[in-house]
């Protein structure tokens, strides 16, 4: 596996350059808050005061997941490519949210079980026609999963612009997603499983058991790439080489919620500087996600900080969809705002 | 006074409807969490299954305050009409935030310190140069505070389309404001003040005692409209009648921060039902934020639930115009989102 280097954007010249950017914008200190933070951030990501961002992507990674076969996700593994297919139709909470804002919207078939006419929108890279069974043995193997990290970052190598919004569908991800969170943490599995797509308690009761059975099951898969290949999916394997791509070739990454933060935390033990290019677009209604959003800030330790918090747990990218325009009047801020001495505005009184 | 009259807009048969219709979009049940309920909320005030917003008018009043000579501000009173100025240009925050989503700025010189050369954007509806200092009286007459409540609900009558957002501008205007707040929730004064545009520690204890005497000094200024007088200003009093014209005529209110929140705050003293059409774009930084924010739910006792928290304290509208994009989203996803049925998606499992 061919992993690019990503280096660490720490630059304490133009952080102090962008902040006193923002402090001489016709405003109190600070007033503008996070919005402030972001826009440093992406002046940090993009190497620049005047930070553009350029034709943005929203790439939606979907596979189907064996260990849906036991009832883990209040959906049947159908519903997978049903939902592609409305994605594609411009139907689903994602298309709308895309066509809002001028997102280019790709959808991605790592491994779905079904067989979609070509259609504008769509890439085919099947890494299988869903993963295995976790529960009876790996989700996929380790050609399959180095496989799936390649084609990620090969797909964003031929995309283009500056900005990556990531979203995933698959039927069953919750599930991947809350292994690799237990595994990568060290946490029980009871604080990093949840609904999902609307599990009632008894489901939620059944499927962490049967998750703490696969986890026991594959108790030697330690490492992040032997915990992706053990619980998949080929969508969140996919993503992993997306998000390194991405950060390697630095863009801004936007993450939206659980299933997209999983693959963050992957790429994260394999390239620690990622995170510092991801902005999280919100803090998701599911169960685990607070958990999983305190070890990915920018630093070691540190939590990330979402924008939003509105209790969404769709998944699509329609988190990141939704945040969106934060990113972009972060950087209206920093190339349009006056300065106090433009604009002829008095400065504090002191 | 000429109060148009709020009707409630409770409807159980359209809530229901629209629930339903959002349940039978292509998500899992209230996937889209706090989206949901806005877009429910928008269908109640403009009484329909796809409510449109048109034509959204984004009203920036200003004034300067007599008590801003005691130091209640870290800027100088002449920062009011040189930011008014600044927003005409296109300099402010809120300029460039009005014109990333094509929101049509009007600003509103309720009592500002200067006199405006007439030019686009800028209506002129003095009700004095600056209230009077209310340490030593009242900040403004019965007749002023009457009038000025006349000319919000005039200018909105004159104003095109179905949602306003609500800005404003005035150097000592968080003074004003925290008072409204202490006296018509009869909460401590130390919990509804803080640090404004930027004062210090010290600044705002010399701020909280200040208040503190002033609101002994009108201790018997105790309707809303009493407390309005005495504590000003002229764009909070011209607020109060814009968000009652606007709850009077079926207009969607997206609620800045907290000066706008203390006109909602009085506005509710004179019809409950306003807050049932009031969106609140954000939680804002500024101390005491978050105890008017409780008091102000749709219904009597409940807490209001900002969208956005971002640590926004600079006021303008700029809240308000960054959470614009959600309740776009929320009609959009009632408006172009597939059905099960529709999309050929399966249902539920059970």
């Amino acid at each position: 596996m061919n992993l690019a280097h990503v280096p660490d954007i720490t630059n304490a010249a133009l952080t102090q350059r962008l902040r006193d950017k923002l402090d001489n914008k016709t405003k109190p200190l600070g007033a503008l808050g996070r919005l402030e933070d972001l826009a440093v951030q992406i002046g940090l990501i993009l190497a620049s005061e005047t930070p553009s961002l350029v034709e943005p992507q929203l790439v939606v990674f979907a596979a189907d997941h064996g260990l849906a076969a036991h009832g883990v996700s209040a959906y049947s593994s159908e519903v997978t490519w049903q939902m592609v297919q409305n994605f594609l139709t411009g139907g689903a909470a994602v298309s709308v949210l895309a066509r809002q804002h001028a997102l280019a919207l790709t959808v991605v078939d790592c491994g779905v079980r079904h067989d979609f006419a070509p259609q504008p929108g769509l890439l085919v890279h099947k890494l299988g026609a869903g993963t295995a069974d976790s529960s009876c043995g790996p989700a996929m193997t380790t050609a399959q999963c180095q496989q799936a990290i390649a084609t990620g970052q090969e797909i964003i190598q031929n995309l283009p612009g500056n900005v990556l919004l990531l979203g995933e569908m698959g039927i069953g991800n919750t599930s991947a997603a809350s292994m690799l969170l237990a595994r990568l943490t060290g946490q029980p599995v009871a604080g990093c499983v949840g609904a999902g797509t609307g599990l009632d308690a008894a489901g939620v009761e059944r499927k962490c058991a049967l998750l703490n059975q696969v986890l026991a099951l594959h108790h030697a898969a330690l490492t992040p790439l032997e915990a992706l290949a053990a619980f998949g999916g080929f969508e969140i394997a996919t993503m992993v080489g997306a998000v390194l791509q991405a950060a390697a070739g630095g863009r801004v990454i936007v993450v939206d919620g659980f299933i997209a933060s999983a693959a963050v935390l992957v790429a994260r033990h394999l390239a620690p500087a990622v995170t510092q290019r991801c902005v999280f677009s919100h803090r998701s209604g599911e169960h685990g996600h607070g958990l999983m959003l305190s070890t990915l800030g920018p630093r070691s330790g540190e939590p990330a900080q979402p924008l939003l918090d509105l209790g969404l747990r769709l998944g699509e990218g329609s988190g990141a969809a939704l945040a969106w325009p934060l990113l972009v009047s972060a950087c209206l801020v920093l190339h349009e705002m006056a300065s106090f001495d433009s604009a002829g505005v008095s400065r504090k009184t002191e």
